[in-house]
């Protein structure tokens, strides 16, 4: 499976978003990382005995979403964000649904596009963790979890924070803002240690 | 509220977790940020209108657990991890109980004392995702979010990854490495946006 110019390289099983197929440019054989994966985690895998392992791994790392991927993402009620300043600090936030009319609930997020992900901010505690680390480093970490199915989704990508809400307003007429996240990188996790959660009445 | 020498300050409520009495020596009126905001909140103050609650925010966040606070954490079936690299590339990470004999659940977490939180690391996908963040740039973000209650918890600090389980073998059998968090700031989030989730046969 060496790079030969966009042939095709694999077809793997990314279940519950259906198979995927690599094309063989996604495939970086002259990076250590294989385009995916940087030098910490590298020497974890050596350290810890994951190192076959890590062309393969890389390999299911996606660069973009796919339809069953974002009509997975577009019902669920909340995500997970992680932010970094430019000094490391990193910063773990919630992201929920607003329940406000006239539409209850708001759209968690938009798909423009099968690179981009656009979402609301709220006006909130005002201490502007994730906006401020955004302000000084733009990546995001993504984390989507729906406690229903036991089904876990990464995308990690870089974010932009745009001040004027424009038409998205109609989706969401209570954001202040918004935040547009260019995706890198999309990938499954497994379903361990997940507890089943449903929907319940206060 | 100058400081002078470790004087009481303010007493805040802190609910769920009850009053907690701010000391003047946390309170670094020397910094602009009050020692708790980076430039890059600093500047989102600014530019969205709160610059006038900086110091009131600041005020807010602890830097140590208190009882209650300690209880609620180790109630938690489940909390996430925001993790960067020396790069600044984020990944935002699910840790969850492990449900095995003998101890089902096996804990969610050790505090050992009122500045340290030991988790443990669990064989897994075997990206190292946070585990090869850690080793780059020891900095974490942690976010527990209880469904049931609507409470949410921010605890950022200063990760280790510890490769000899030692004495916690017993807590938690099947750990492959422990997590061992320095705290430096512990706050609360408030409810908005948070569904009501209870457990359910799946």
């Amino acid at each position: 499976m060496r790079r030969n110019g966009g042939q095709l390289a694999a077809v793997f099983s990314w279940e519950p978003f259906g198979k995927v197929s690599v094309m063989s440019e996604s495939i970086h054989d002259d990076d250590p990382g294989f385009g995916v994966f940087h030098a910490g985690e590298l020497q974890a895998h050596q350290r810890y005995g994951a190192a076959r392992l890590t062309r393969g791994l890389a390999a299911s790392v996606r660069d973009r979403l796919n339809p069953r991927l974002i009509a997975f993402l577009k019902v669920q009620p909340f995500f997970f964000i992680a932010t970094a300043n430019d000094r490391g600090d990193c910063d773990c936030s919630y992201r929920g649904r607003q329940h406000a009319p006239p539409n209850d609930p708001e759209p968690l997020l938009a798909v423009p596009d099968e690179r981009t992900i656009v979402f609301p901010d709220y006006p909130g505690n005002n201490f502007f963790n994730s906006i401020g680390n955004l302000l000084t480093n733009p990546r995001i970490g993504m984390l989507f979890i729906d406690f229903a199915s036991a089904t876990r989704v990464r995308i990690n990508g870089t974010a932009r924070v745009i001040d004027e809400v424009g038409d998205y307003w109609q989706d969401w007429p209570s954001a202040a803002r918004l935040i547009e996240v260019t995706v890198q990188q999309a990938y499954p996790n497994c379903r361990a240690r997940i507890p089943h959660l449903a929907p319940a009445p206060r």
